[in-house]
């Protein structure tokens, strides 16, 4: 099956076999009073964990609660200030044109996030049309704009009705050697400058500095402490580069913490994989606001992600994540984004990956059909998804065929269906098998035992009746080639 | 711009139209001694930080070095299993026929791992033989299997050759009620009797547990205890569910570290995406192998990628990465796993990702144009890639648009190319320019100001003489078609 060309269109991608899967729900009820989505799934009334419901386990250490030790945690209390229409338009395919802007600001706004964050009108004309365009639509979500830390820029962003400005300047050696060139002690004078005009004008101010992680500590505290005093609302942390990593990240947020009173936001580049991780950890040491982009897109290989986000605070606390957010919308909403910018959807995608609640292992779909949340953290149908459990391959396991047999209404022993499981994983050494193979197979396995001409262990006759079946089907789909050829 | 249809094949969505872009390297010269990959860059002799080369800075915390307290720290001190072909086999999409697989173990061997993991050969009869086959290439790195906690299939895994048998047992609550029902009693002893019996064989072995965060910790040391007692190889912790965050990782690694003396293992699924992060974790609390399949490729959304934790690995010490690892063999590695499970490699791929090494914003472009490791942290020359900077948008910058003169041998004040950039954001509010767009507007600005048609500021001259030019190469492309409207 490894096909010699990868470049199948996205449409086959998105859309697996799923012919070859069994699909797995509520509904089914494969096992009784122990239903698939029965009362000891992840989500109890107490958070991540099902152990409270096995009454002899409850002194279990719950791994996802908060720690006593943790109470700058902020796991359960954060806000999303959402960039897929300022950092998202600096990845490489994205140009978005008004209406689409004004789409994905609807979509965002129904989706629930706290803040949407738009180009700054500085940028070009259109920028600032659709800055103001986007302002006078009366979405629930707050409204940002992003800057550089220049009263040029200031005084056209606040005339655009937006909710606040974000103030962003590079802080490290690097930006200040080889970008705007200026030391810290006019990058302190503009700010002040420029925050005290954006609170004048009676609106939000953050203020940033650009490469954080590569900053110097004592500069970067001194200068965040300067402007928490005057009354900033927020300031932010940015791993411009995508260099940072969860405990420095951890460390910084913590340190900023004691330092200053306002909010704390974050923005972290994905260079290394590690940006979701990186805004979890920032969230842990007391971070208030994170900066997500859908499907993280952005400079490079873009921002942390909304729908990577959404996965691990979900995992932390779903009842918190679910009432916050429509989680449903999600696929819509990475799907519309998706198609403004001409990439696919990642298939490793978190929640949204077409395969991310597909179970193939032997041992995976057996405790999979007990109890799913044996080997889910994440509830497909939360997010309106489906679960899957796939078969016709040669890791599959009996009792993940003896679940499909039932389905079926098949009245097979345990060894019965470990035989007719054996067939399976040989016929699948050979080539995968549909849903379709494995339910024929399945129905031959049942007519031959009830009829008397196979029982379990006897290959041959298994083979025969195959064999039989296969010539039978032909002759069906092909009549006439078949007559001639006789 | 924003296409109706985002279902382009995959070809195309990896060809970006890079005619929209400046390709950067160090031949170009753009900057004199103070070249692109000049000595400022990141892979200084020292680790990741060019700080050493600024005299004056020396003094700088390099925020990527080991801190002086962790003597745990493996960062600089790992091996990786490679389990495309195990964990990798239970990706939906996967079916490996034996030719496929041979490739990818000599091309995973090229590469550099030090181990690669193979399914079960109890699995089925073709996982025996391909399991022998692997074992008879003679590759560099070591092949293990991965084995049930079980003597029936120990036995199988020891004759087939294998330098060494990874053994798995469920021990969380979860799967012991939900999959093999089994009590930790029964768990120690069966572990004890398959360890014994493989490494009376003279080959390494592994024992690990399964669902290990939902464990119960005095349970899961215990056993670690024991089979290190034994003298078991190395234990292994499994995030099977991918429900872990780093600093949890953190914590058990640390705490298992100071139980046991032999080699950790570390295997972590995917799906609230931190399994690259919780990688980076576990080698800063002891952890001494990391379990990777290409593109993260495995059940549900799969584990940590190889090429994720490359990248992480390399921005913290570039040059043992360099040393251990054919990093300019990623890219192909992982278009052949992603040719045979039918997938595309996703754009926002750590250093594989199609624009991992494009910038657009104009602060961006301007300082990557002075000194690249201002927002790279990842060389892409390292890995055989190239830099593009992107210009023909609204968020270029006349930095950017000046280097671009510079490389046309063009002769432009500062004011000339800051008025030729205000009239690129024009047009590209409209509609992206690709380079040669700009290419044209930058040579007729140009010509327009050595024959004195133009002066900065004249937006009318300078949308005559565009016209002009549209015109004439209009006739030159259609000249009968003119000819005849003539």
């Amino acid at each position: 099956m490894p096909c010699s060309c990868s470049h199948k269109n996205a449409e086959s991608l998105s859309m697996p076999d799923k012919t070859q899967m069994i699909q797995v729900n509520g509904a089914n009820g494969l096992n009784g009073a122990n239903g698939l989505n029965g009362t000891n799934g992840i989500n109890g009334a107490n958070g991540a964990n099902g152990h409270n419901n096995h009454p002899g386990e409850a002194q279990h250490r719950n791994p996802y609660g908060p720690r006593a030790s943790d109470f700058l945690n902020n796991i359960s209390n954060f806000s999303i200030i959402e960039s897929t229409l300022r950092e998202g338009e600096q990845f490489a395919n994205a140009f978005f044109d008004t209406k689409t802007k004004i789409a994905i600001a609807k979509a965002l706004d129904a989706f629930g996030v706290e803040y949407i964050e738009l180009t700054s009108p500085a940028a070009s004309e259109q920028s600032r049309a659709d800055c103001e365009a986007i302002c006078k639509l009366g979405l629930k979500a707050k409204i940002l704009t992003h800057i550089r830390c220049h009263m040029d820029d200031a005084r056209i962003a606040v005339e655009t009705g937006v909710d606040g400005v974000d103030v962003v300047i590079g802080t490290s050696s690097f930006l200040r050697e080889f970008s705007h060139g200026k030391d810290m002690t006019y990058i302190t004078k503009t700010a002040i400058e420029v925050i005290t005009f954006v609170k004048s004008k009676g609106i939000e101010v953050r203020f940033s500095s650009e490469d954080s992680f590569r900053s110097d500590l004592v500069d970067l505290l001194s200068i965040y402490q300067t402007v928490d005093k005057i009354g900033v609302n927020r300031v932010g942390i940015a791993d411009t580069v995508g260099c940072a990593n969860p405990r420095q990240v951890y460390d910084l947020v913590r340190t900023l913490r004691g330092v200053v009173g306002c909010d704390i936001e974050i923005h972290l580049h994905n260079d290394t994989g590690m940006a979701i991780a990186n805004a979890y950890c920032a969230l842990e040491a007391g971070a208030t606001h994170i900066d997500t982009s859908v499907l993280g897109i952005g400079e490079r290989v873009g921002i942390t992600p909304l729908g990577g986000l959404v996965a691990c605070l979900y995992a932390a606390n779903p009842e918190y994540v679910k009432a916050k957010y429509n989680l449903p919308m999600l696929r819509e909403l990475e799907n519309l984004v998706a198609e403004a910018v001409e990439v696919n959807v990642p298939f490793m995608n978190p929640i949204t990956g077409y395969c991310a609640f597909t179970h193939k292992a032997g041992i995976h779909a057996k405790a999979i059909l007990n109890n799913p949340s044996t080997y889910e953290i994440l509830k497909p149908e939360d997010f309106g998804l489906t679960r899957y459990v796939s078969i016709g391959h040669r890791l599959t396991g009996w009792n993940a065929v003896k679940s499909r047999v039932e389905q079926l209404g098949l009245n097979l022993t345990d060894d019965q269906v470990k035989d007719a499981t054996a067939k399976i994983k040989e016929l699948a050494d050979v080539r995968t098998q549909s849903m379709d193979d494995v339910d024929s197979l399945l129905r031959i396995y049942h007519s031959g035992i009830q009829s008397g001409e196979l029982a379990v262990g006897q290959k041959e006759a298994l083979d025969r009746l195959l064999q039989q079946h296969r010539e039978t089907s032909r002759e069906r789909q092909q009549p006439e080639a078949v007559a001639a050829a006789a």
